[in-house]
């Protein structure tokens, strides 16, 4: 980490990628480089008022694109890179949200497969103020508005799978993808598998701020200028995405039926946590059992996210998540450069 | 609510309850009545050290006792009845949790069947430190200790079911039940359908905490003293549990998959929404998909429970829920008597 | 055996039940004895033309009555009570089915949530023909028909519950109640546990036929005349509902999601299979993974059904099931009195 | 078709396939050409013998490898590719199946993640009588055998995925993939809806037989000599892979939860049978509610399969599906040549 780099990445509209895998790398980074990068959202940027329906002005399969992917030098399977988000800067001073046919938690979809019509198909806008810290809601049907506190995200961001594989950016899996949690914020550290061999890692669909679950769908959408940095760290596998902040670790499972993503969760949990602490792993099942939180990510996506969540004060003879990679990218990240 | 009386009950071993319906009621409340009442833990206070397991000092089916039920006066189907938890207090300085044979979120269970044999079952016993506000967590396989925070809660509180049904104390539904979720803690008012003449109010299974989703399938369990205050509201029916604190209004679903859960709670929130603002309903649907939290409950019991919570401060032009009997319980609660 | 008795039981509108358990029983039968009863459709009768729409017509919670139940004297808790489908009449020569608000499994649901509309509520009218042994289909929006072959059967079946519950005739659960499977026809014998003194039987529900799945939410619904006998299998406890043909045994799985239904059903199947035949538990998971058929019972009501069947032919070296109840009751039901 | 060819391919080892997607194609098909194709077993032929585990003699992600794909001539997005199996022969005497750790529907697995250690992994080899139709089952524990009919199959089978997307053989989806029924057998068409330029159709993973649902995640195992015959249906797409054979069609669903594939594959059958006979949609369900067979097919892989069959005698004015491309397929390959 001795010659830091900060490298700045702004896609062409046709760089945008759709998948994880399956796509050549823009750029490099290496170990310790910041990365400055401008993501779109979800809707490629094409909706940008109530008149501009989704399905009307976006076309299949270009949604959701993501920026990237970048190769992480040294980054080999079998290696998990950590992944520091520094800060999320809303690129504009407004965000969408939406209905959308037959997508969404309170709907049936295209795998929730019912008789019904969809509901109606609807835009919001929302106004952003960065200053105030504040993103204002307003009603479509009624006057009623009201502020909502601005708390940034990245709703999708990962690397390659593994086994020749190429998923849509709609899918969250254990490569990451479109994980949808408002813990992605700044300030989190995240833990992804190396699938291949350079990780591939690509991120996008920025969030002002989302529910816990997601439940229309759809966030409130926004194109974000995000820093972060990258560590390799070697020959320490991570089976699905781990995140640490300052004060807990987290462990994500993307699965249906949403108690299945849950399991995931928690009994990565509590591996990370009998790891981490020496304790046997039904004291560990007991600690998270008693101390532990499950955020609800998404409900709405081909697969469904929760977190399994603990407060690092309640994790007795705690040793530093993979090196203290959290602590350390985070304070290089604040450096001076 | 002009004859306040205070009520005092505590069950002899011989009145535990183990159904909601199907029971005739010990006692008599009216809408403004203080009830003190001592619940037992979820083993009927058997499991007193590691080496009492569950499986052989209890008898199926008599787990989960609750106290109750009580005969709510002026209760009649299609009215509401809002319990408002004044405080919940650990009646013993220790609380138990356990291991279960073919029970709890990370073990394959008696639905969730799989050949494989059973998680070891064992018993972890914990200090309660009123004063200090700690439950101690104590590992069994080495010497790990830790403090975690007191959160006293209720787990089990509901009414009859309707139609002539009678459902085991370890099932939560629509009508209350094995709600396990730590939202039901002091301060609480809770909101449940009527679906007999007299309500039938019963509860138990307090917790000295848990986390999220109670993933071993046992909390912190200990016996308690509760007081709560009941009010009748009349010709307003209600069809899901639903919570109000002083900040936040929550729905309960109960349903498997969690998914489902997890569907009913957000729809029922989002008409509770559009009823308490005026928002359209597409609009408490976006409203509620940007503000909201989604706490799991439990993902161990017969039904799973989720939870869509949102706060007061980011509904506009909200009316106070069910005409300000939160507020009015309250204050009854903590008034001179 | 000695003294088979024939009871004739035909209710009174007012003597229908409405779950199972909970009630008190309205004849005895003991091991031997030939029951012949009525049943009444699951509307209660109420439905009898395409204008009787079943939201209106019909009040909750009185939908889906069963006959009895009847005490089976000598059956306690621990017992098994084997009750052979002798035949299984239609009483009248029409059937109906419909549409019903928020029910079936192409629609959303109380439970699977949504915002949307209900689909259209609406009857369909079947012609029985029991000498051709058919019921005639017509479209409601065409004029198209089609003769469908009759195969009549049982929706509902079941005893009283353990652990004072009472459930709904709507739930089907380990003890029996609204399986909703097509193999519930004459010829089959269906093993029930026995959770109460006097296992409390009772049954209702007829169908002329339903396809897999129920996939409505609604079959061809008839009353009927129907013949069974009874016999106590002492000692032996039964956990989940079992059936068994001259040519098949077959267990029955009740839960969410679907997939639950199929491990309880499979879990239940090996572990039966091995007993009958000798063959180690993962042989038995082994050979029924390549012999077994797994027929879809319900994907509507509050539990789906999926059934676990193996031909006998493919189970080698196999004992009598229950020691060769099947063929006893069979012949005593044929037999000559 | 008036040039109908004969080709023949047999993969070399590295030739064999591990995705949908993302692969060149190894031939070009006509309409009307018969493809006669090698596939290899699941194990990719490694496994030959008890001492053989899998999870010892192959490695991740090598598993079910796939022949082809097969550039299909003028199929381009939005047609559909007609695949008649004409007829599936096993290439050797003997089959195989297995456990593998935490994979199978009564064990808990990578995502229904549990603290429990898996089954036991174990092989069994079945011996195929071509001549007699029989796999002769041995179990491994005790000297019980037993003859199953003979009844080969296609266990995957499938074209590229839309998106840009590249999906594990493991896997099924809308494009077709590791379905996993028995009613891919010879006799039978299977539809699937073109996605990229040239379908890029791929198929192996045979198997001798298979019980419903493939309780044990494996079925015997076979390499086999397959030939087909395909047709391209231009303009005319389809959502999800359909079936037809001499007496039925069926729509196929693939989606976890369980109940998810049900309601994809009797939503599509609901439209399908709309669209042949003219039924209003309501009609249809209602008729395919009580005609219709649902046979579950795979509750093993990343996605369950489930089938909607119904009965061409019971489709009042059926049209012939996709034009008669069934018979005239059938014919074809039938034909001399």
């Amino acid at each position: 980490m001795t010659t830091m780099e900060k490298i700045v990445y702004r896609p062409a509209r046709d760089e945008l990628a759709y998948t994880f895998g399956g796509r050549m790398p823009v750029a490099h980074l290496r170990s310790g480089d910041i990365l400055q990068v401008h993501t779109e959202d979800c809707f490629g940027g094409l909706v940008r008022g109530v008149g501009d329906l989704p399905s009307q002005v976006c076309r299949m399969p270009y949604l959701n694109p993501v920026s990237g992917p970048f190769f992480v030098e040294d980054a080999e399977p079998g290696d998990t890179v950590a992944v520091h988000l520094a800060s999320i800067v809303p690129a504009r001073d407004w965000g969408v949200s939406s209905t959308f046919p037959h997508f969404g938690a309170l709907t049936s979809t295209s795998h929730t497969a019912t008789l019904q019509p969809p509901l109606q198909e609807r835009v919001w806008v929302y106004q952003i103020d960065r200053k105030a810290g504040t993103v204002r809601f307003h009603a479509t049907a009624t006057e009623h508005s009201v502020n909502l506190p601005l708390d940034p995200m990245i709703g999708t961001i990962g690397v390659a799978p593994g086994g020749f594989e190429a998923r849509s950016t709609i899918v969250p899996d254990s490569h990451g993808g479109n994980l949808d949690t408002p813990e992605l914020r700044a300030g989190t550290t995240l833990y992804l598998p190396v699938n291949v061999h350079g990780a591939l890692l690509a991120l996008g669909d920025g969030h002002a701020r989302q529910g816990e679950g997601e439940a229309c769908g759809v966030g409130v959408e926004i194109a974000t200028t995000t820093t972060l940095i990258v560590e390799v760290i070697k020959d320490v596998p991570t089976a699905w995405p781990r995140l640490e902040t300052d004060t807990s670790i987290m462990s994500i499972g993307c699965a249906r039926p949403l108690e299945d993503a849950y399991r995931i969760a928690h009994h990565d949990l509590v591996n990370w946590t009998s790891t981490l602490t020496g304790l046997e792993e039904l004291d560990a099942y007991q600690l998270v059992s008693q101390a532990g939180r499950a955020p609800i990510g998404n409900v709405c996506d081909p697969n469904y996210t929760v977190l399994a969540a603990v407060d690092k004060a309640f994790l007795p003879c705690l040793a530093a998540p993979y090196g203290g990679v959290h602590a350390r990218l985070r304070q290089a990240a604040a450096g001076p450069r």
